[in-house]
């Protein structure tokens, strides 16, 4: 039995009740003989209640303060986790970001872990105690101020640690029973997955899946940690991510992983564009200058009687002001004839390694959207995902659609319970 | 203008309007040409909300874990008021105990201050910043453990780090005016004091007085720290609590300082003591052995016939039954009779250093309570207080015929309001 790191979100401690349960988990993996670091985040809707009292003081929170603020939620989730397990007889101790040697970067409300140094978390380990950490947080490099992860923050803290401590498993305990084929508030009978690979699930990720956050998998990859993520609420097998299936369990890669969807982005179409070298690069060049990240960006074949062409791209919607600012700031210097906003869109994408070597993948996905009445606007492919953009009214449908086609849906009817995994 | 340390209690940031409030006074400091440190409490009612949440996981929460827990509170304070101070077009940093370098003994929930290291919070004052302190927390010398202060250990905090940074003055915000004359919920013709030497208010503080916690005053008399008690909610002069009156301001000593009360002891009456050499010794030993604290101590003329005496003292109720439990098991070495337990009973006392020169202050005393048909059960005294312990029921009758024959009764008839101080 070795060392395993646990992480429970903020609806898994969401009250006195919910940490009591979470404490009784953790004691039963202590009793099974591993040593147990547990992560946990701030409590139930802490942090949100946290940034309104912020917003009230002032309308632009400082960087500095703001991560000093938000770190109190975990203080608190964590000091009454640690009583919790104390009062059923076992040893706990807690500690923040800082006092665990999560040590991160300067940029506060996104800060990046760039060592983690956990000789306290050993220790205690060493002595016999749970240790329990607060996710998301950490202590900067050079001026020893607390920092924040960003969204997600406490899955990247778990798995850091995990990779510190040489951990057997990350387990991400959360409010749904793990990573299912689609989402099952809109697919009745999307299956829960038993395994999936590192690469899928990145891919699931940066596709609108919202389990498991792309920074944290990625992190996974890179020192080979197993994430499990299963429900705090049953006793159920959940979903392993990884390099390989575990040894012992006889688990199938699919062809197909999944189907996610996203409707938070928007889309930009720059219109009359001279179709010369240089003017994508202006484009993106400005979008770059103003740190907007864009997913897909699509150029259409120019009209051979203007030599002008049209360029898209999509853009989480928070962002879209931002950039359509720049750009018309840099209109005459580009040299476009208007730009067109659209966040009435949605993206789906068609995950899955399997696709590399069954050429009918791509045909089979235009056909189920076409059968289904679907409007494809934008297409945009890697190596493992095939990903389109329609209208956002479409978007259930659509996934239901190629859901069905590939054969991803369950024999059963049962109930999903499906939520938001904290952060 | 030097330096002045500032310390808001919970009720003065109780909400987002009290912060922008008192980020406002503080900036104003800032703008007389001061360089300002401020020490904060936690938000109004959130220490007693998070002890409830500890209670709920726990019967008996953790010190290590609890002392964790309290300083969120603390922490949510003063980032949110850096916050606001920033609004205002002022730098602000704010820092934890730990940060600013108050270091305690290992003590958890009423650590002690053993050394204050702001270099810290002194560079942040040189690059022009006012500094915010958590109040209440440090950190433990020898493990690097957050530890609490216990109650009113925010004031201590501001006068510990007033004391460290040479401060000309620190200042206590607080609900109320100032230190008055007696409780005015319950005189109210109480006066506000402009001036008191730390002498009285010592007295005052250990007598029942709230607004100032006699560790407080104790550390700033031993380094000789102004303290300037006075209300966040308006801009009056509050009461000097120091050595000497200030130079500028002609003040003159009063005979008495003012009439305090407690109602939050018990008094137990050990029974048919046999009336030898170390009995009493043997009463308080266990008394000290269980770290029990208490207050008056009375034995009375044995009676002859019997050569058996009766012993009382006085403590907070909330040792009460431990003491009694203590002395019950102790009852056959002792050797005493029986136990009377009274929790209905108020100390009542004047203080004044006058009373060393003006013999008639003791008679006056008891006069006034005679005539007020108020029975004395028990007297202590000091060298400049008189203390009497009387019936629950008869406290504020006691306290206005003792307040209005010494002439402190004021000569208007305005309203003062009047809370708590928070922590």
């Amino acid at each position: 039995m070795g060392l395993v790191v646990q992480k429970y979100g903020g609806s898994s401690v969401a009250d006195a009740e919910g940490i009591k349960r979470v404490a009784k988990r953790i004691v039963d993996a202590k009793k099974n003989g591993h040593q147990v670091v547990v992560v946990v985040s701030a409590m139930g809707d802490t942090t949100d209640e946290l940034i309104d009292l912020a917003e009230q003081v002032s309308p632009i929170p400082a960087g500095r303060e703001f991560d000093m603020l938000l770190t109190a939620g975990e203080r608190i989730s964590m000091a009454l986790l640690a009583m919790a397990i104390k009062n059923l007889g076992h040893e706990a101790q807690s500690f923040t970001g800082s006092q665990a040697g999560v040590i991160t970067d300067s940029v506060h409300n996104k800060a990046r872990i760039i060592d983690v140094t956990p000789g306290r978390i050993r220790t205690a380990l060493d002595e016999g105690n749970i240790a329990i950490v607060a996710g998301f947080q950490g202590v900067s490099q050079d001026k020893k101020d607390i920092t924040t992860l960003g969204r997600g923050g406490s899955d990247t803290t778990a798995v850091a640690l995990a990779a510190a401590l040489d951990a057997e498993v990350c387990e991400i305990y959360t409010d749904v029973d793990g990573v299912f084929t689609a989402d099952p508030r809109v697919v009745k009978k999307a299956r829960k997955i038993d395994w999936i690979s590192f690469e899928d699930m990145l891919e699931l990720a940066s596709s609108g899946s919202k389990v498991l956050l792309h920074r944290c998998v990625e992190y996974a990859r890179r020192y080979n940690i197993p994430i499990h993520v299963r429900s705090s609420f049953s006793g159920l097998q959940g979903t392993w991510v990884s390099n390989e299936p575990r040894g012992d369990r006889k688990v199938e890669q699919a062809i197909i992983s999944g189907v996610a969807h996203d409707t938070s982005e928007a889309k930009i179409t720059v219109v009359g564009v001279p179709d010369k070298p240089g003017e994508a690069a202006a484009i993106f060049r400005t979008i770059a200058d103003n740190e907007i990240n864009i997913d897909m960006v699509v150029q259409n074949v120019s009209a051979a009687s203007t030599g002008l062409t049209d360029i898209s791209f999509t853009l989480p919607k928070a962002e879209g002001r931002k950039a359509i600012d720049a750009l018309e700031k840099q209109k005459a210097l580009i040299g476009f004839e208007s730009l067109r906003y659209d966040d009435q869109i949605a993206k789906i994408s068609l995950v899955g390694a399997g696709m590399k070597t069954n050429p009918g993948v791509t045909a089979g996905f235009f056909e189920a959207l076409s059968d289904a009445g679907v409007n494809i606007e934008l297409i945009s492919t890697s190596e493992i995902r095939i990903s389109v953009v329609t209208r956002a009214d479409d978007v259930n449908e659509a996934v239901r659609a190629v859901h069905t086609a590939f054969g991803l849906d369950s024999d059963s009817d049962e109930a999903v319970v499906y939520g938001g995994t904290g952060r």
